[in-house]
């Protein structure tokens, strides 16, 4: 079944330990619809600048994403991310940001998108947000990611947003954060109390842990020895599940858990290479063949 | 079959967000025989004072533990160690070491003990652990546990012991450092080229990754809303690691696998109170049902 993503479209600069480059396609809508297209239809609303090169824009098409909802805004430029990853690459170091033609974005969904069943909204304003998940007049099951800075600057948006969505998706600290305890298993328990059915942490190179209805799950992450470029990896993750779960339509807990599985895989081949390089390369049968061997690596 | 720990044995004042108490039984060798002997028969080799207290030698006799190889030494002190833990509680501060007696500690084994098949030496210096691995003749499986303290200040005579032992225990950071890599799993291997054929890597809260013979598995930790104090929980991991194989005697990688929950379990119930105070409460039973919720947890 088809599914939505409306997130960010971005020219980022990146440097990490392995060298850095300069204006390379990035952004949660480019880095989740590249990695979810594996698994079902992709939808995509995300906004850019008459600076946004037209490749990527062909890209995009050529890998069968419907870009009804892509809007070209003349006259502006496109959001920029400039970062960088030192040592254990685990923190992202944000040197500068341009939100450009991101600062207004707010949507209305093509006629064509309003009856699509599964969503990703990506992080972004949660006022937004929730302008999104009303528009979605068919659905059955919509995730929402978010971070530290709207849970700190805007969250109560944030928890009208939450209650207006099937599941949430974060990191460790964004739960911790949000759910106002140390302890991270309590501190889903008191976002799940905010009104979240599903909720998704991941925690990086330490895997990911679901809560739903009350029973908890986790698993590590993939085990690699290289990371190139932990850009999109959270976005790829969300697309591997989310991917997933609108192939399967299996939205219980034993469908989440075999999510997770996939989420880790997409994510794990997204740092293997600088921005989506190492994504656009892989077929759904390199997914497939690393499933099976993490389905193993965690086995008892 | 038989198992053997030595290690230190200690006088703990500790302080977490839960409280303060002063001067409870702690050190290695005390968790671990604690922690192991659910499992099969224990053999201590450990030093005190004369100030530790006749309760804790009682203690440990009356739950079966061969003390033929504790020392107490006239006019001196126990080891004490005083620590605190604040916010997520990952990280110990060691606020002040008394080593005391176990300054000196270099302990021939009573000759009772020579034939044990299975042994766990905890981090001390590494000198004193190769020469106690000398004197395990019908050794099956030796682990040996170790810290940053003597990966930097006493690499070459940690190298030397790692050669003598069948396997390593580790955390992450110690791991990174002795490999000399930010990236665990490329750390790892390094490890493994310094003559180790089985490495367990404790991650806390996040579990724990074990390589052998080129092999990888990984384990999320048990799922805890309150961690009391996480003083022991490496030394308990271990425990019942080595308690599970030396009942099992499998130290094959599904051996190890299964190993590894019952570390992660015996730990989780180590950290849900002070020092030993929630270790001593619990039976085999306990141990057993809430590996059976871990492996349901874990279950993809």
């Amino acid at each position: 079944m088809s599914l939505l993503v409306v997130g960010s479209m971005a020219l980022d600069t990146i440097t990490t330990p392995h060298g850095t480059h300069e204006d390379i396609l990035g952004g949660a809508a480019c880095f989740f619809s590249v990695g979810a297209r594996h698994f079902t239809d992709l939808r995509l609303v995300g906004v850019i600048g008459d600076d946004f090169p037209e490749e990527h824009v062909s890209m995009l098409r050529d890998r069968g994403i419907d870009l009804a909802g892509l809007e070209r805004r003349a006259g502006a430029k496109t959001f920029r991310w400039t970062g960088q990853y030192e040592g254990r690459m685990d923190v992202a170091e944000t040197l500068k940001t341009e939100l450009n033609v991101l600062g207004e974005f707010r949507p209305t969904l093509p006629s064509s998108f309003t009856d699509t069943p599964f969503a990703f909204l990506a992080n972004g304003d949660p006022v937004t947000q929730a302008w999104v998940a009303d528009q979605l007049a068919d659905r059955k099951f919509v995730l929402l990611d978010t971070m530290n800075f709207w849970i700190e600057g805007a969250r109560d948006a944030l928890v009208t947003a939450i209650k207006k969505v099937d599941g949430v998706i974060m990191n460790d600290e964004e739960a911790r954060a949000l759910g106002g305890s140390d302890n991270l298993i309590r501190a889903m328990k008191n976002v799940v109390e905010l009104g979240v059915r599903t909720l998704i942490v991941k925690k990086g190179e330490h895997g990911a842990v679901l809560l739903q209805d009350g029973e908890l799950f986790a698993t590590p992450a993939y085990p690699l020895e290289e990371v190139f470029d932990p850009t999109g990896a959270g976005d790829t993750f969300a697309s591997g599940l989310m991917g997933y779960v609108a192939e399967s339509g299996d939205t219980s807990f034993d469908g989440f858990k075999r999510a997770l599985a996939y989420g880790t895989i997409v994510a794990s081949f997204t740092v293997e290479g600088f921005g989506l390089s190492r994504l656009l390369e892989i077929s759904r049968a390199d997914i497939e063949r690393r499933v099976e061997n993490f389905l193993a690596f965690t086995r008892f």
